[in-house]
């Protein structure tokens, strides 16, 4: 029995994970490229394993028909963009996640980049580093109109958070109204459309499907207000990048953070906008989120190669997402 | 009758503060030099003036002795470290200050600084400018201990703000236990040394006087986690700085985030320490709070200048401060 573990970094800071591969005499090998793999990366590295306890990288038909003993894919954290769910259906290819995992992670790095962007404190910071005093003029969390598009496990942390700073209007939008809201905030359900033109922050945190592949275009950004600020710690291509480029070239958006990449590790244009924060998809890493994450897909490896019941099987709903394009 | 007005930048983003004064046919001068003055610049800049609507520069016996004619000297914003009360007391100039103001604007950069120094949203941002992908770790607010050291109206804020975190631990420290408190948190109030051995975050938001001036030292940086993160949105010289810069040299402490210096604008060696944020004193500096403080700070001048009652004079217990050396 033999697991691949193609992200990276892990266990790096707890063991856990590793030791129960090991007790359980379940060989394993971390990616060795120490990097997000492409899917030909993957093809030549995937032969022979049982097993995948997998990143953000492509596993495409391409990559199954590699990895020919391939019988589960264990994905550390929520989206199912990367996997070819229908592929593995195909093949009865079992897929598991851990859904709640990351979440609390994401909300609160969402807050960070909110509040450091309404305060222009990457500018500053980077300014008074370079012996520039300038004091810029910032906007409080309690004076603007915040949109929120995808009301999911993280959507909610958001909102959770803003609770302690007096949000005096948050516009949302989510395929359904999310009944763990019920009476925690005065929210306005509205459409996207709305959210672009009335919001003075607007955040996504929606999953990556054909539907919001590309959700923010050039056309979408030029709707927003002209000193917005736009988040993006879901997934690269929701907001096009080079559309995104190109406005805040031209001066639109007072800021901008994006964590999430078309392609990882990123290495675009955006790095020559100032005002756009850039991270390098650290959504998830908190110790706490991540390790919690590892945990819980090794767990379900171990109980799947040692023929116990499994807990993350990714229900069906996922499977109608890939199947419907929607 | 004629105004002095030292802080700057000043109703740049409202006009109202320079309308009232000359609705009430007051001339003004605003400090041409756009910057923090030094006590000799105001020496020479402040001779013929009624009253100064001053920022953080030193209000001295020097400056008062070339003032002849200073009658009130009315504080944008809450700190009265740069006034010498006693002089003023002495010739009768009354002073005032704006002291709720602020403090919104102030907890909200903290609570910024915070999130973002756990994330090090600052060091992957440089990196990834710079073309480098690297995934820091960080910590979650909900796994750290808070130390909170003077819990008077921005503390409290910042208190405010974390309740929608679930943060496990906070530590507080102030003269007196705030009564604003009750109900609000579980708090261990506790002595200076427990907060800086036991907490991962240490945020200062005391005055500077007498008693906090150098307060942290090498001595009590060195008795901190390794690993610890302490911030300064209150005034310069509550931490020393060439004691931060000397132990953050040499690899002591996770994070900083400096927003006031010794001496402004800020030209030190801190410059050199890429895990310490440095932003240019924009605690007030949001739109709606630097507004309500120029605004609340020129009114006061009106009320003085045309014979009405005060609102905004500075209490007693502030000279009891410098009276004693507390």
């Amino acid at each position: 029995m033999k697991v691949l573990i193609t992200t990276v970094p892990f266990s790096d800071k707890n063991r856990l994970p590793l030791d129960l591969l090991e007790q359980n005499g379940i060989d394993y090998l971390i990616n060795p490229l120490n990097k997000k793999l492409t899917e030909d990366e993957l093809v030549e590295m995937a032969v022979d394993f049982d097993a995948i306890i997998a990143g953000t990288e492509p596993i495409t038909k391409k990559v199954m028909d590699a990895a020919n003993k391939l019988r589960i894919i264990s994905r550390v954290g929520i989206g199912l963009d990367s996997v070819d769910l229908l592929e593995a259906e195909r093949r009865g290819i079992i897929v598991s996640y851990t859904p709640d995992a990351p979440a609390p992670a994401v909300a609160e790095l969402t807050m960070g980049l909110m509040l450091t962007l309404l305060r222009s404190v990457q500018l500053s910071n980077i300014e008074m580093h370079n012996g520039k005093w300038h004091r810029f003029f910032g906007r409080r969390l309690s004076e603007v109109t915040i949109g929120i598009i995808g009301v999911g496990r993280i959507g909610l942390g958001v909102l959770q958070h803003l609770k302690g700073f007096g949000s005096p209007r948050i516009l949302a939008n989510d395929k359904s109204v999310n009944n763990k809201l019920n009476g925690m905030h005065d929210i306005e359900w509205t459409d996207k459309e709305t959210i672009y033109q009335q919001s003075d922050i607007i955040t996504i945190h929606t999953p990556l499907t054909v539907k919001t592949k590309n959700m923010i275009r050039k056309e979408q950004l030029l709707s927003m207000k002209e000193d917005a600020i736009i988040i993006n710690t879901a997934r690269g291509g929701i907001i096009n990048e080079q559309d995104l480029y190109e406005v805040m070239q031209e001066g639109y958006l007072n800021g901008a953070a994006i964590d999430v990449f078309d392609f990882e590790p990123y290495t675009g244009k955006l790095r020559e906008i100032e005002r756009c924060i850039l991270t390098a998809h650290m959504g998830s890493m908190s110790v706490d989120c991540r390790t919690r994450m590892e945990i819980e897909a090794t767990e379900e490896v171990v109980r799947f190669l040692t023929d116990q019941p499994l807990e993350g099987v990714v229900p069906e709903e996922e499977y109608v997402v890939q199947r419907k394009g929607l």
